[in-house]
């Protein structure tokens, strides 16, 4: 089965948003084994709307449509289809009384225009649309399939998973298994290298390698019968990534954020945490409290940004600062151990280093930082020669410091 | 004139990146006054290729194509593209020497397929390309013009700024004037409806409103014969605006984020801060931290997460804790004047806040935050309502603060 993605809307061919939508379903067909092979954009504009979809119809055995159904743009798409489709648009009562039911609870007031919205293709099968007004369908006819969405990604998302992914599967006759394998430490390029055949030769499973931000993200999918024979299928490609990539570099098995990896190990083990921060400037401290549930072990940070406020919150001595600099070894170590004798947690770290994009030298170049930690008393520091911009390097710099403390909190 | 972007890559349609040079280019052509009917997306596929660019020909005066020129897929998009446009591909000296230089420069060997990259269709327009080995080029015959560059964004678009925009002025005998308007306060809708007269009778300049994270963008856009006449035409443009939305609700006026507004202040009126978080949790600090030169300025920051280090480091009293709440009007006033009395600097911001998911109860739900500020020992205290998501309520409560801010360093 092959597959063309047609979003309807000016507001893309103005550039005022990029196409995600495409993205999104693109990702999600190919784990269903359907190849997608074009995308297309055209605006609300009648003439064009009809010869693109007539030419997708002709080329393509499955059209998924987003965009066009909001109450302003007069069903465009949708009146378009269904003619394209030789279906007329009756009244749905169902999907009548849902949006009736989702203005009464906002206190709106439902318009006419909401109203046509509850009109749609005779024999079509309804996406409900649990966060909008506008209801998706699918229509079948002569071995094509048309599926409609609306625009919204909040809106398709969800429709996509609920109603059409199972749709999907149940059509092609495979289920779906995937896990999403999250690797730090080795480059996006050193990774395809030592994975390249395992990915060229598998087919199902397959593995396919993304680049994230400031890591690298290997999604496995597995399509099978059944779901329990898919996880079987992807088990042994997932023993086989660690063994080639080394175990300690993979720190998530199904997309979670490092934060939550930490948060979530510090949590099992019973750890308090608290940070300083120069460079990084409170950014662990904000990625870490932004895991819901962290209060239980984050204590407090401290963003020691100039000198003085190393000495009077740390500790820092000014022999330290003055004799190897803010950004040493020796000041980061001073850094987290004054952070613990204040704090009193068992873990802490420190960060130390130049974000640039000023302030490097030959000796000290933008981009060296130092990540002290302290756990249980026991003291490591870590130099990093990180590259990129101010933002990049200052996340990264935080990434490091949580791998760190993720291997440590693993040998607890 | 109108155009047609056609981006060549299987890595789209397998989801593995957006189609954001699409985006690029379309808003940039719009600011042009070209118009961007289609945007299509095909695979390494040649005859696929082939049909998506004779399509694209024949329906658009301007293709331009992103993608297909890297050394490993055998010029593809080139050969295709030149043998569409009746051309020959020829050696171009000066680009081989190029690509030559850039191997030289980071110690690596030119390879074969390297030196295939300087093959070029006969007459065309070299692009160069300062940040990568593949050059784009212009192709003009019987009133058609095809665009070609490389996929990657990085190399894309300084390509596009250098060489193609100033082309395309020339060609459309207009040069652009653009400022970026950065609107806090009012929603979208209200902002609309405060200027969709303006939007709507204005073709010269336009007025284009997008959706920022947290915040709204409005670009005015005008099109003139030289540079100094587009921005006279955009200053009274700028001026109604000002007048619908109020003075004080547009922070910039070239797109800086509101952390560069806040810095560029402090350090104009000589001030420094210092900031006291627990539910943004550094993520204030870590907005400041991240403009350059920031340093000037900031002194330090406390992420005071926990009721005792609220007590510990900012001196909060026990008994107001206990009395009204972390989240309360009273905390976060002592969180400031604590902070001022520890750190001595003329500025200082303190929050408070639930960011939820859970933690919200009636009378405190989710999304009640509290800001404070102290300015030259004036106290004010903010409370705010906020909807969405964790990161949203701590990210929103943020942009609250610095506004504020901002606000009050204006009055200096």
């Amino acid at each position: 089965m092959n597959a063309e993605i047609l979003a309807v809307g000016t507001e893309l061919l103005m550039g005022q948003i990029a196409n995600t939508n495409a993205q999104y379903l693109s990702r999600r067909l190919n784990d269903l084994g359907i190849n997608v092979y074009y995308h297309s954009v055209v605006g609300d504009n009648p003439m064009r709307l009809k010869q693109s979809l007539k030419q997708a119809l002709e080329r393509s055995d499955l059209v998924i449509t987003t965009g066009g159904l909001g109450p302003t743009q007069d069903d465009l798409t949708k009146e378009t289809i269904a003619e394209a489709m030789g279906k007329r648009l009756v009244l749905n009562i169902d999907v009548y009384n849902g949006i009736a039911a989702f203005f009464a609870r906002q206190n709106r007031k439902m318009l006419e225009n909401n109203a046509k919205q509850a009109y749609l293709p005779e024999d079509s099968i309804i996406i409900p649309n649990n966060n909008g007004t506008a209801p998706g369908c699918i229509i079948e006819k002569d071995n094509k399939t048309v599926i409609m969405f609306p625009g919204p990604p909040k809106e398709m998302i969800p429709m996509f998973e609920e109603t059409v992914f199972p749709y999907l599967e149940k059509k092609t006759g495979q289920i779906i298994g995937s896990r999403l394998l999250k690797v730090f430490g080795i480059g996006e390029s050193e990774m395809e290298t030592r994975i390249i055949d395992l990915i060229n030769s598998q087919s199902n499973p397959t593995i396919a390698p993304y680049v994230g931000d400031g890591d690298v993200v290997i999604r496995v999918t597995a399509r099978s019968k059944d779901r329990e024979e898919a996880d079987k299928m992807i088990q042994p490609v997932i023993e086989k990534i660690k063994e080639r990539l080394g175990d300690h570099h993979i720190y998530a098995f199904d997309g979670e954020a490092m934060e939550e990896v930490a948060v979530a190990l510090l949590k099992e083990k019973g750890v308090n945490l608290s940070v300083a921060e120069s460079c990084t400037g409170g950014m662990l401290a904000s990625k870490i409290v932004n895991v819901p549930g962290s209060s239980e072990v984050f204590d407090r940070g401290f963003v020691t940004y100039s000198n003085l406020s190393k000495i009077q919150e740390l500790g820092v001595s000014e022999k330290t600062l003055e004799t190897y600099g803010a950004v040493s070894r020796e000041t980061a170590l001073e850094m987290v151990q004054g952070l613990i004798k204040k704090t009193g947690t068992r873990a802490g770290i420190a960060i130390t280093g130049i974000a640039g994009p000023q302030g490097g030298t030959d000796k000290k170049p933008v981009g060296l930082v130092y990540v002290a930690l302290c756990l249980d008393g026991n003291l490591e520091c870590h130099e990093l020669r990180l590259m990129g911009g101010r933002y990049r390097i200052r996340n990264v710099a935080c990434l490091n410091a949580l791998n760190y403390l993720i291997k440590r909190l693993r040998t607890l």
